[in-house]
């Protein structure tokens, strides 16, 4: 896939320049230098020759086919020479030339209408505003970058052609090796998920490393990203701080659920690993292009120095990392070998007198343990230190064992030697050991992600179309809200249990009804046009007889007369009164890169001030709803604290996996939130309390219900 | 201070040894290599002379004076060397020799020994186990390390001597120079607390850094760090993960009272910087030692890539910084200059083909700036990019304007000249700009830190004889615990509100004090033999009227009798029923690093399940208690939330400072849980509702009541 970028059989530079330091010299340069061995045609009108080679006034004037063109020319030539390159056939353009959407609106409308022309003759387009891309294997550089990385097992994008630079810079100093090297520019056509679609089948590339400022497509990209994760590791830094208050928030979901949320969830969710910053993406593109994934997250340490020793022990605590167990048998080859200060046990520590003969003993019997995953090696130098010999022995039994091992061979001048042999071994050193360890932890990450079972997204029989009428009739009354009954009515639809309600015309009507319900009750004034209706006087909450019910009654109506004096009254709604089961929050709301997003969280408190929440994208897996109950910091207070009975969780993932399906099946929904959810003890099932819901009407079809009555009150009669 | 070992006149080598490779050889061979301007005596009974210089048979063989002595001989030799040292008036020692506490008992032992011949000489000892120390200002290099490091303003300690040579290569690789460098070894004699007191005073040293796995002495070592933070920056890794339930607990603040606690809160309190990691260690080590501290936090960046930019800002406000608003003569001075699609606000983005004239336009604007505090100028390898120009302005105007400076000249091989400019000229250079801006972060922290007001610990009047007869009659009692009323005795003697209680003998005195005190009423068996009232039925609450109080005190009588028919039961407890008010927790604890520690939390589950609690040691300022208040999570819950008015924090403030004083007035409390302290609202005041008090019966002098009634007894009968 896109092998008219990474593996074109003829490139045109259009703008090839004869000076150096032109843009449209140096791409033409890089292009000659990669050693690319297809057609190479140089376009300049105004030159014979460049760099050595014939150049022609225009693409047209190109007889042989061309496969890929570069655009290193004015903006104002971009559109013509674009359609230009479509007559000829061209199947890809890369765009060097900036100017576009990242200066304004008017270089925005410029390159809408020059993706426009390329959609049109079927062109894909890397750019504009791009460095351009490598390929290492191929080879070509059609890129403006100072140099070439070696050949290796990394592919990068960026959106950020600077960031390439930089790398491009820190690779060559590093050796570090690439595949692909490829900067997005404005994304007008060629995406990280076009780029995702195709490394994943790419033979070259065994890790996607990419830094991101925004993600246009989200379900596109977790779909994608899906694919490839299962197959080879995907280390994205994105960056860019969310603007506060940048979306209108109704909700508490809505308040909580800022942009990185959802990245969070998205990436969690389709097996992506976030690195926190563009020294861990190098770190972990290492480690995964040089060292197999560790079956299980058992670590050995073998070190010269108690210190590190202990750092790296530390940090594989944080890692969720475990110290490996030693086999007798292996502590008894330690014993028998090393000398008596020596440390036998993990960490080993071959102490700092130690020579490569020690180091030998201890990586060798620490590989060997059947209980050993992965090896991190440290070394410091000290006087006895052989570095180079210890390098040499920790490559050759990292090839033998195939175990994961990562070393920390720690310093600068003196360790050099060593870090060059270990390099080109593919062991990954690092300056200091928590980076080795940390790296160890993504790479376990990884194994789990790999091994997770792929699962669909849970489907239960509901009543779509009652739904559907609940959202319509509300659309029809020109309102994006759902009132009281209606939510509920949408939440039954889906098998939610609701408080029981009903709804009457009369104080003795509602007397009649709260002694069918059961005492205590609560009384709400139904009206279409009383969206908050505590606000007016109209719910009181824990009745506990007739005489209660029956002045409650009537006290309503008194207020909504004074302070409402023109709504239309429906009635008052009776309804069980839900007291017992742990409050929880579980929202819905719609993010802008990846739509429907759910929230669960403990109610109240936890998620107003604690922000102990916790977010997927929908639709959810029965995993998806399992982890994100257990990763709220509050969870013990659902599973069972200080002697408490454990709730019914399995109500919980009930009711997140069926508001997933609510969200699926209306895409409209913009926000929901049920708050409470009340959860009883396990087996006892959960009640959504109070429910509201906001959507945009796109697409609900008006109607009106067969008997003549609006349907929210045919609902309302049938509740 | 410690001048015999950071500036001796002489220094001799027992041990001096012929063959390159031993430490006897290395350390005398460093000596000379380092420049040392006064005598060196090598000491070696087998030979005439050791590289060069005249060998002696023995320290007492020496005709002239000895400030230092090296020592490099075999562990059974030591001993009897030191007493040597010290008839010869050897004022420092260096241990080298290892094979002490590090190895077992036996070591530890011998160790002990070394240090008591010491003592008696009034020798100071640095060692065992030790690579020996550098001073690149005197210069000497009485260490076996390879290498010296460029003369600088870092001054470093390492409790790892496999660390200090790991450092010491990576620094000569990096060309960062240093002060002194330190290998504790054992830290038999001199300690950090001696080396803070030390380098507190040192012109030469600028910046302190060290890694520690322990400290002995936690609370000299605050004293000593407080003394020298407020004058030079402390950064210090601590390593050492704590083992899980090392300790015996039997409170909730003695169960979430981890040493990482103790020693967060140590550090916090003393000014110390801690680095999370290594690297983080000396990223700060560069930025403190290189550049001034930022006035305030206002950062500006200037950058020719956008993506770095953003990575920037992320960083920005994770760490608490703030991005600078621009002057309104900035914004028209870098507009006027700068190219029309370059940002003009913050982060200045000089867009990727600037030259250096833009950058000089840009660094000139922000540093000119009054609202501008510090700066971080990124830079990315783009085919424009004047690399060594840029490093040399950025050096000029940072000099000139003399606010923080701070680069990340992103890349490898091409920027390497660039960073070198910056080196030489002392802006610190990160590879990545996150580094960047976290260290800026740090040095932002250190500027709070040190405009903060020194305070002293506040004094309450108390009466502390009261607390004291009542640990002392409990001590009588064989106790190592109060009961309810003693220790309500010790709250109310350091002034804080309990409920009010009266001991009742019969039913009818009980009725009559439930009056007195207001329904509801608590009743509590009162019983020295009786720790777990609740367990034998011995505690009634919520009693609402006179019968209920008669009925309840039978029913406790009985009880009482049936499950502890032997116990001595001296009344029953009328208590006022506290019901209003926040429920918080205050405890103590004692750490064995140091001493007593404050623990502060919002009661029941915020601090059993969400461990939502912080720490300090006592005693505490004013800005300690009200700090420990704000940093925990659920803090709004206490400043109001939802509507609700906030609670008496002051009186929280106040809870804490008492029992601070407590604390340090009764070292033999082990522990001190106040649960709950029941806070009202603003101005109301808080009621320590219940108390248990453990206490070590240490120095307590046993002494009964002038009334020859018990202590205890006493208390009873005037509470």
């Amino acid at each position: 896939m896109l092998g008219q970028f990474f593996s074109p059989k003829s490139v045109a530079v259009v703008g090839a320049a004869r000076e150096p330091g032109k843009v449209g010299y140096g791409v033409l340069q890089n292009i000659i230098d990669s050693g690319f061995k297809g057609r190479i045609y140089p376009i300049n009108p105004k030159a014979d020759a460049v760099l050595g080679l014939q150049c022609y006034s225009s693409i047209k004037a190109v007889r042989g086919k061309v496969d890929l063109a570069v655009l290193a020319i004015p903006r104002a030539a971009v559109l013509s020479t674009v359609a230009e390159c479509g007559r000829k056939g061209v199947q890809g353009i890369i765009v060097l030339t900036a100017g576009f959407r990242e200066v304004g609106p008017e270089g925005a409308a410029l390159e809408k209408e020059v993706l426009s022309v390329a959609r049109q003759y079927g062109i894909r387009l890397l750019g504009p505003n791009s460095l351009g891309l490598i390929d290492t294997h191929t080879p070509v550089n059609a890129s403006f970058a100072a140099g070439m990385p070696v050949r290796g097992e990394i592919s990068f994008m960026s959106q950020s052609g600077a960031l390439c630079t930089a790398i491009l810079d820190w690779a060559l100093k590093e050796d570090l090796g690439f595949a692909k090297f490829i900067s997005l520019g404005n994304k007008a056509d060629v995406d990280e998920i076009n780029l995702l679609d195709a490394w994943a089948e790419d033979p070259h590339t065994r890790v996607i490393i990419s830094y991101l400022e925004g993600i246009g497509e989200g379900r596109k990209f977790m779909q994608a990203a899906r694919a490839v994760t299962k197959k080879k590791p995907v280390v994205m830094v994105k960056s860019g701080v969310t603007a506060a208050g940048s979306r209108a928030v109704s909700s508490h979901t809505g308040s909580l659920a800022g942009s990185e949320s959802a990245y969070n969830a998205a990436f969690k969710q389709s097996g992506v690993i976030r690195a926190r910053s563009v020294e861990d993406l190098f770190n972990l593109s290492v480690a995964f292009s040089f060292q197999p994934l560790p079956r299980d997250s058992r670590l050995a340490i073998v070190t010269n120095a108690g210190g590190p020793g202990i750092i790296a022990t530390d940090e594989a605590e944080r890692q969720g990392l475990r110290l490996a167990t030693f086999a007798r048998s292996t502590i008894d080859k330690l014993r028998a070998s090393l000398t008596s200060t020596a440390n036998v046990y993990n960490p080993i520590d071959v102490i700092g007198d130690a020579r490569s003969d020690r180091y030998r003993v201890a990586v060798d019997a620490a590989l060997a343990d059947p209980g050993v995953d992965a090896l991190v090696v440290i070394l410091t130098p000290q006087a006895m230190t052989e570095i180079e010999a210890t390098a040499n022995l920790v490559v050759e039994l990292s090839r033998q064992y195939g175990k994961t091992v990562l070393a920390s061979f720690m310093g600068g001048v003196r360790v050099e030697p060593g870090v060059r042999i270990l390099r080109e071994g593919s062991v990954p050193n690092y300056e200091f050991p928590e980076e080795a360890v940390a790296s160890l932890g993504a790479m376990y990450e990884q194994r789990r992600w790999i091994e997770k079972p792929v699962e669909q997204p849970m489907s239960f029989p509901v009543r779509k179309e009652q739904a559907r009428r609940l959202l319509v009739s509300a659309a029809a009354d020109k309102r994006q809200t759902l009132g009281d009954v209606e939510a509920r009515g949408v939440l039954t639809a889906y098998g939610f249990k609701v408080p029981t309600a009903m709804l009457a015309r009369s104080a003795e009507q509602a007397i009649g009804f709260a002694k069918q319900i059961g005492y205590p009750v609560v009384l709400k004034v139904v009206s279409p046009e009383i969206l908050h209706k505590s606000d007016v006087g109209g719910v009181v909450v824990g009745l506990q007889n007739d005489e209660e019910v029956g002045d409650a009654y009537e006290t309503i109506l008194a207020r909504v007369r004074r302070f409402m004096p023109k709504a239309v009254v429906w009635g008052v709604e009776v309804q069980e009164m839900v007291t017992s089961g742990k409050e929880t929050i579980i929202g819905l709301v719609k993010d802008p890169q990846f739509g429907h997003m759910l929230m669960f969280g403990l109610g109240g408190i936890y998620v107003e001030v604690l922000k102990d929440v916790s977010f997927r994208i929908t639709p959810l897996t029965l995993s998806d709803a399992r982890e994100m109950i257990s990763q709220i910091r509050s969870y013990p207070l659902l599973a069972g604290v200080r002697g408490e009975k454990p709730v019914d969780i399995d109500a919980i993932v009930d009711a997140l996996l069926r508001l997933s399906q609510l969200a699926e099946d209306f895409p409209q929904i913009s926000e929901l939130d049920i708050n409470p959810l009340r959860v009883r003890e396990r087996g006892q099932g959960a009640v959504a309390v109070d429910c509201r819901l906001a959507f945009a009407p796109d697409g609900l079809v008006e109607q009106v219900g067969a008997s003549g009555r609006s349907p929210l009150q045919e609902q309302v009669a049938a509740s």
